[in-house]
């Protein structure tokens, strides 16, 4: 059978990315086709995430339409890999990081740093490169969540000036106020010196290539906020929030600050923690402690992805006092975050494919 | 029989007030005192609090006193009342204010807007004069939490200075900047404006004579708690926590925020919320989802009084979703939150015997 790279292609032009909505070829996702023999060709498809969600699919559908074009009797050899996209090609700070993903919630207690660390260790475990900003000066929790409480970063210099090496645990880059004070005093920081921390924290430390930095913020919507959009290009916003109406307030009030004209920051979507609590002896009992169904109505309201909801167990608050995140087990949990992170992943693929770089908040607001 | 007012003095200062280990009559506590025959006499026993747990075991005292004094021939008419103590006599900002309470968490999301409402309607049921300021700028629940979402306070002209009158709901006079901004928009300040939004709610607000003003502080230990300190001598600080390591971390900091030297608030003591959660079908199982025991240990290593625990029902949440407070039904939630507002109310009293008056932080932080 007479096999030219030109009809592979022609074959493969066929399957789209069911996200982006264009044809593989076209998204320039086909890399390193080779005719091997004529009854075996080989090629990669790169992916926009490593977390995809849709990569049995894709390949599934690459397969079929090589075997449409040459009857069954081609074998391909695909593999499947990612280059995680990034519209941030030209960015004076941070060159090196991809994307930039922050997490809010407006409440505090919803879980949002349950979910920063769940995800950044789901993304690491799927192959991307993570970093993790803890951005809450008052209340650190990053360093008891990777079970790296007590350790200090090396400092080093380059050109003269000192960088701050970040603490690696389970795959992820971390830093936090937690790893630079004593875990008992409390930081009682004015706006601007915890502003000048988390400057501290995206220009001062030796980030290198990253495929997401998770930027875990504090409650409310003040400065570290302000100073974060300032500062930094954020690729997208990730709502967490619990089901009860005061948390739902205040996820509204994260949601409308990040699309206020002047600070146009992507909201990529909102999870729901907290959705249900099943005891173990009652495992078909869903209690609905804080309420049903308030993330989804407000990602309806606000039209934004719904990226699913994770529930209340036992073993998730012990998985985060015991440092060792809930995702690295088996069961319920990991799944729900799995999900979680793949969802990110897709909707940042999207988010770049579709819109244009975010730019940093000039106006002083 | 012969009976004088120092006979019947002389009898009730065999009574001593347990909390402040002084006698009745040297504390004052007896007024009113007449002998209306040789069988009857009449006072009022003026507690430090209407919220006062030992009002009964007092009164018994009081009796037993005078039967043992005068053989059991004379009826004594005891009014039990109150008149809160206060070492703010000459405050030069609020001095109508007989004490000013915070409540702070250090993590967000713990219920401290849970329980400052309920600790508010609480006391205010037991008859004191209470206001609730919501300090929380960038994710006030009051509104919601009191069902006066939507309501804007009257303004009145005061000596040509505008003078806010706070929204009024279960007793309880409010402030919150809920009432100034709508509900869905983010007020995305910077510490100095949020800063100045206290101030103005505690010097423009028509407060007039309160027992009790409870200040329900935001998340975390910056801006507006420094601004607090600064602006008003705080009687106590009330510290709300959670089970968990994490949010425990952050209690610690909040609790070690108000001992620091140059801020030097008492801590009235330590409340731990969702201690537990309990199913309607199993009455009798506690799920400790978020750990246990973890509010009694921080007050003892801090030596700090335990305020007692207050389980998760879906009750509570239902409650603050719907804006009556659990405190105002029949049942465990209202006992709990009963119990704990008589723990407050007696810390108040015996701070105010025993410590002299706090001083506001005159350092810069």
């Amino acid at each position: 059978m007479n096999i030219s790279k030109e009809k592979v292609l022609e074959a493969l032009s066929t399957v789209e990315d069911p996200d982006l909505k264009k044809d593989l070829v076209t998204l320039g996702m086909i890399q390193g086709l080779e005719i091997i023999s004529d009854q075996k060709i080989s090629f990669k498809v790169v992916l926009t995430t490593p977390a995809c969600p849709l990569k049995e699919l894709i390949r599934i559908n690459c397969e079929e339409a090589i075997k449409k074009a040459f009857g069954g009797k081609v074998e391909a050899d695909i593999l499947m890999t990612s280059n995680v996209t990034t519209v941030r090609n030209d960015a004076p700070l941070l060159p090196n990081v991809k994307n930039i993903i922050a997490i809010a919630s407006g409440k505090g207690g919803v879980g949002k740093s349950t979910c920063s660390s769940n995800l950044a260790v789901a993304l690491a475990k799927l192959g991307a490169k993570v970093g993790l900003i803890d951005a809450d000066i008052s209340g650190p929790s990053v360093p008891t969540m990777f079970n790296v409480e007590g350790e200090q970063p090396a400092i080093k210099q380059v050109n003269g000036k000192n960088i701050i090496v970040p603490i690696e645990q389970y795959g992820v880059k971390l830093m936090s106020i937690g790893f630079l004070t004593p875990a008992e005093d409390a930081v009682v920081w004015r706006g601007p010196m915890a502003s000048s921390a988390l400057k501290q924290f995206i220009g001062d430390v030796e980030w290198g290539e990253l495929d997401y930095l998770l930027i875990d913020l504090p409650p409310g919507t003040s400065d570290i906020h302000l100073t974060m959009v300032q500062t930094l290009p954020v690729t997208g916003a990730v709502i967490v929030t619990t089901p009860q109406k005061v948390a739902l307030a205040d996820a509204t009030k994260a949601l409308t600050m990040f699309k206020q004209p002047q600070i146009n920051v992507p909201i990529l979507g909102v999870v729901e923690n907290m959705a249900y609590f099943t005891p173990d002896e009652l495992p078909d009992n869903k209690y609905y402690i804080f309420g049903q169904g308030g993330g989804r109505k407000l990602s309806e309201k606000y039209d934004v992805t719904y990226l699913g909801e994770i529930p209340l167990v036992q073993g998730i608050r012990e998985s985060g006092d015991s440092g060792y995140p809930a995702v690295l087990k088996e069961g319920v949990m990991a799944k729900a975050f799995s999900d979680f992170a793949e969802g990110v992943a897709r909707q940042v693929a999207i988010r770049n494919a579709a819109s244009s770089k975010t730019e940093v908040v000039q106006v002083k607001v």
